[in-house]
């Protein structure tokens, strides 16, 4: 299986992972959450080269994640600005900063540390249920496969 | 920057994309999750060739993030087994699948649905505040940056 064919991909992980799944695409979401949204920042700040930018700026773009906004005439200027699928995209963002706060980082505050608006508090966010609202994780989620990905498994296993 | 670089940065979000921030990492983190353990079926069913599926193994294993078992002696062969800090990455694979249920699937059910074992229902998890408990978002999370992490962008900006 190549990269594209994830595309594919019965599986919604997948099919995720091909448009966000490496190492720029996952820089350049965070840099965005933290409040970049022009070219020249967004390059400093992931150190991702101008074509590599440019490349998955345009991809976030077709997906409808990035939208591209004329802050200025003379010259024109873009700027690029999340949409709410981007927005969408934050969990992802946490996810990382969760583990590498937890697993990666020293004994101290961590490097970013989130507010939440609602209740004034500075917040770990967490997953919870959406049935019962009790905190899941990998030992208590179990998966089960529906027949569309049960019958692509199968084709992959018989290969 | 180089992809390297990542692994030196104040920023934790940086840092656990430099261990699992591509394409072939995170497919080898869902297939675990769905159960795979067997280089094998981790071959099968991510796509990975087995030159790249070694190296991110061997990678995860000296992250402490899988670790081997013998489940046969003649011959020797080996599984793979998620540790705690490597069942701690399953929220980042479930943020990848919410986005793709929510955002590139069709209408009908997901290709693989949750169980949560706690209560018996059928689960989307979502993210709350743990302070308050209510759900939090891009819009309701505001960043604030410490010291050191400051100190790193504003050197950043100046180069």
């Amino acid at each position: 299986m190549s990269r594209s064919d994830l595309s594919r991909s019965t599986c919604s992980v997948a099919r995720t992972i091909e448009i966000v799944g490496d190492t720029w695409a996952l820089m350049i979401l965070r840099e965005m959450f933290l409040g970049s949204h022009r070219f020249d920042e967004l390059q400093q700040f992931t150190g991702a080269s101008p074509l590599i930018l440019s490349r998955r700026l345009r991809r976030f773009e077709a997906e409808g994640i990035v939208e591209r906004r004329l802050y200025s005439e003379h010259p024109p200027r873009h700027e690029y600005r999340l949409t709410r699928k981007g927005r969408d995209l934050w969990p992802l963002i946490i996810a990382l900063k969760e583990w590498g706060d937890q697993w990666l980082s020293g004994k101290g505050p961590p490097p970013v540390a989130l507010r939440h608006t609602g209740c004034g508090q500075t917040t770990r966010p967490i997953l919870v249920c959406s049935a019962c609202g009790d905190p899941i994780d990998a030992i208590t989620a179990r998966p089960h496969l529906s027949a569309a990905m049960a019958r692509e498994r199968n084709a992959l296993r018989s290969r």
